[in-house]
């Protein structure tokens, strides 16, 4: 089959390699249906990820059929149609026990395309397959699922949930990527009064009145703490989501919150940011990271089924399976190509 | 009377003043039994606190009996033995309508001995005087009660509540002055399974292991990494407070929490500290900053009445009141005099 | 000046009284601007709610201008106009410092048209006024915020809080009242996959389908166990409101909720119900009763304001001051007149 | 091999039958090192539990270790020391999901002893072993590692986190078999201020003191109801623990509650309760039930190994493996023999 191979840093290759067998008696093989690119795979593909090694296949949100089962997945079979989602889980350890997959320390957590070959290919090999697939329901496009793979649940979890979002709250979302438009639109969920977006490129700010915000700020042109502060009678915004990724960012949602808020990190960082503890520690604030659980996946697999979320305008460009040099190219480029999530479908 | 009066950076004098009056109808006027001195006052001796003018009578810490009350005060009469808390209360503003009495937009707040005279002096005049004390019973002693003005509720509050500690737990306190000592006084509410303590003065963690801390680290000498590894399967720790106030002792706790556990800083900052978000953004963590809100003073003289909080080795120190120059000078040298808190009293 | 005077069960009469006074301290007096008639009006017309004397003003629910206030009032001067609870607070017991208001034991609670005067009057004291009212902001309607006198904060925070609403659910609301609209007004905040309501009313199932539930059950004619095991796979309601105030209606609640979920009692009891321990012991039910607290009035407020509770079609009927005996025989037969909240105005 | 077959309503037979085997990929099959009785098996003996039928073998509370693992087990080994939990959890469900083993809908939850064939043998076979079981180490004895098998996590999970218990709380316990005396226990991690135990038999009562009941309350001869209003200021209980199942105990629960307090029912029910909502709609009281889901196993093994949990004199009598004819005559008649929890052992 063929799959998109790591090369060392800079380099990609969508090439013939092995079919994927079952490895374990947990693992599941399916095809690959539906894939999606994440700003993470530029990371690894800019060199700063280094544990992943040259030769491993990217990739960790798709949607597929299953094909084949090991002795110990009990809740499968070959031709059942699924998610596969970003977090694998060994659901025995003491993180999974708790829900926290993310964390798991059996050998799941954060490994598709990262400590083990991912899903940009042909197809792939699910470990822990009961556990780190969902089964979909027929209403579901793939288009829609395969967004259920990372972005939405981490948004929600990490963003949302994590920054407990209150009805008639002011919410600001700091970064107007895909991670930051589906924290716009998880966060609705919870009917905040107002939601801020927060971003350099004012096409992006288009995309978020899109997806629900507000107001948007172009950050540079505009003062974001002018507005959040005229928004709530200068107390600042209750919840605060970083979306981006940087020192400058994260910072400036710790200026934005209010006494008693909470700030959610959800952005990649690779550098550390000052935490101004001089003005903060007076001030009763909240600061969570994460990486997703996936726990809430189900929930949202039957708001998708509910029509509870509008994610039509997502999915900006699409290839098929075998175009993943253009798709990149459209993907790593999105000032340009306005590209927010791309799939590629069989 | 005579009142302890904030001269400027370093200058600190016991001396004649006017008796305090009734200002609002909110108002009451207390005489002053047993008044202690906090880490707080040395900070705004040390010129680190600029809102404070000279002129100020400092302290924020009190048992006393009420003289007179204003119009507006209904639940205190001329005769009540009352704790006069560090914290004032509007009791209607959003805040305070929530219990937040710390963050009071109607003029409450930390504001004794701060924007307004404070209790080190003869008698006080103490605002919002029905949510600013507590009734005291009978059998709880001035000097027990006093320690229940700040350190027990802040440290219960900021330090074990913010953090979540749970029956089980590995919980660390970083600094063992006597709000870190609280913390391990209230942290025992919740049995945690080991509290370690880690300080830089080996008499500050003899004083820790007398009031219930597990193990100690002195820091400098021992790794507390390597003590909690240990002790957590190398995972880290499920709580970590910081009990400082310094970017050192900060930084120190992001690195020994565990993934998915919660830093509760209770420590006063004068600098940024660097937040090694490259690390922390994937593992769940969970920061919290506070000034007490006082809301579970109730509670603690409850636990004080019922025998729950062994308190008597906090008071290593016993004034008059008209002593308190000697009182700052112990007070102002622990290591020297091996003062925890220092009490004065009528 | 006229009031609405309770003459004993059965008995009401629109005549002439004293005017109100300043009595305590924290007391204002206001001009009762919009007043309406509630359910619990009529259970104590009824005779069931014998701690009212003959004599009694009724009605706690009004939007007032305040006419003069009380030596002990800090946050309200003449002419402010403001929102009357329906429930006072002292603010200093155990339970207002929590802000538990509705279980106030410092003279506060449901005292209104209740044990003191109401406000079905053409002016009225206000105990404890800080805490009693809510300065109205001018974009708000005097129409829109008496509904935030009772009906809408109950449903919120006895219904949809205490209930535990969270996005995705299936929620039923047993009742379409005023009060049980109302829940679903606010559950809809929440944003639950599916809002089922049950009443044996079919024009007040049609007035639930405008306010936003999506699947009607008659009572009487269909079955709510059907509709919902078919909505639920089988598994029953994750939130089940009760707004009624029946055995039958209670335990119809206990049937539709699924294992792990919640049954959040509103309505107002005079009977006990069976609890089928025997069924339940082993299904990790919770169930809740409550007063309403007031405590998300402000938080209402602000949603009103932000246009995000549309409250439009709950005010049916409107009458002046002066018609009370035309306005509570509309009320009082709701399947007659189509009533949900009647509205008297100045 | 031998086990403890039930024979239908009141016969009981330790008799040989065939050795269990490995069904399932995820089943194991463990040597019954030490195995106790439950009261449940007690109803099942006396007929309440129809769903048993004839030739069960009976018993859900086993330490053991491992003779073979299926193929989809990974977390196990032959020769590993575990204790069999009453709750078996296929992982993958809904509720599982989420840590609810209890309500498992894959197959899981209380299945032995009940669905398929229990513990109370020489050997027996374990459902979804790596989520059923738990490795114990080794400074765990086989006596006090089986009481977690059910009545410790019970007594915290349904008891005392679903009551949350806090630290200064009164908490009432009504029932002093092995599940009350076992939420005394887990309650005193919460450090309440008191804890009242009340029960019928006087030698119950004393073992509640022994476990650290500060008040006992002889039912029928002195009014749990004078105690606990003496107690609490008039108020009532913060927490009331149902540890009987009985309607009469139930409904003493609910008298014996403070507004805002909870009712946490952990007792099997065999018939249905009358609720007073007449009294109790207005009082803001939480009331659960709830089956174990055995979540908090992991952290009690930790407390157990940490010396948290003094559980020495919880077994009453210890006997042979093959003398369950006597264990159960035993522990079937406590009034008489005293007996708390009985032992067997191979």
């Amino acid at each position: 089959m063929k799959g998109l191979v790591y090369g060392g840093p800079g380099v990609r290759t969508w090439t013939e390699i092995p079919d994927p067998v079952i490895q374990e008696p947990r693992d599941a093989v399916i095809q690959v249906d539906a894939v999606t690119i994440c700003g993470t795979d530029l990371h690894i593909l800019g060199g700063d990820v280094p544990e992943v090694p040259a030769g491993r296949v990217l990739g960790h949100e798709a949607v597929g059929t299953v094909v084949e089962t090991g002795s110990g997945v009990t809740g499968l079979t070959a031709g059942d149609r699924v998610l596969a989602s970003c977090i694998s889980a060994c659901g025995i350890c003491r993180f999974c026990r708790e829900g926290g997959y993310g964390q798991c320390l059996g050998g799941g957590g954060w490994i598709l395309g990262h400590l083990v070959d991912g899903v940009q290919s042909e197809y792939a090999r699910i470990p822990f397959a009961d556990l780190s697939t969902y089964k979909l329901p027929e209403q579901v496009s793939d288009e829609a699922a395969v967004l259920l793979a990372d972005i939405l649940p981490t948004s929600y979890e990490v963003g949302v949930l994590n920054g407990r979002v209150q009805p008639g709250d002011t919410v600001v979302v700091v970064g107007a990527g895909p991670i930051g438009l589906a924290a716009v639109v998880t966060a609705r969920l919870y009917s905040p009064a107002h939601i801020v977006v927060v971003d350099k490129a004012a096409s992006r700010l288009q995309a978020a009145k899109m997806f629900g915000a507000d107001t948007t700020v172009l950050a540079g042109a505009d003062d974001p703490l002018t507005t959040v502060r005229a928004l709530t009678g200068g107390l600042g915004a209750d919840v605060v989501m970083e979306a981006v990724g940087t020192p400058q960012t994260f910072e400036l949602c710790t200026a934005l919150v209010r006494a008693g808020g909470h700030i959610a990190n959800i952005g990649v960082h690779g550098k550390p940011a000052t935490l101004h503890l001089e003005d903060l520690w007076i001030r009763n604030i909240t600061i969570t990271t994460g990486l997703v659980d996936t726990c809430s996946t189900p929930k949202l697999l039957g708001m998708l089924v509910a029509g509870q979320l509008d994610l039509g305008h997502m999915v900006t460009h699409r290839f098929g399976l075998d175009e993943f040099t253009e798709a990149y190219d459209v993907f790593a480029d999105p000032i340009r190509t306005g590209a927010l999530k791309v799939v590629l479908s069989r």
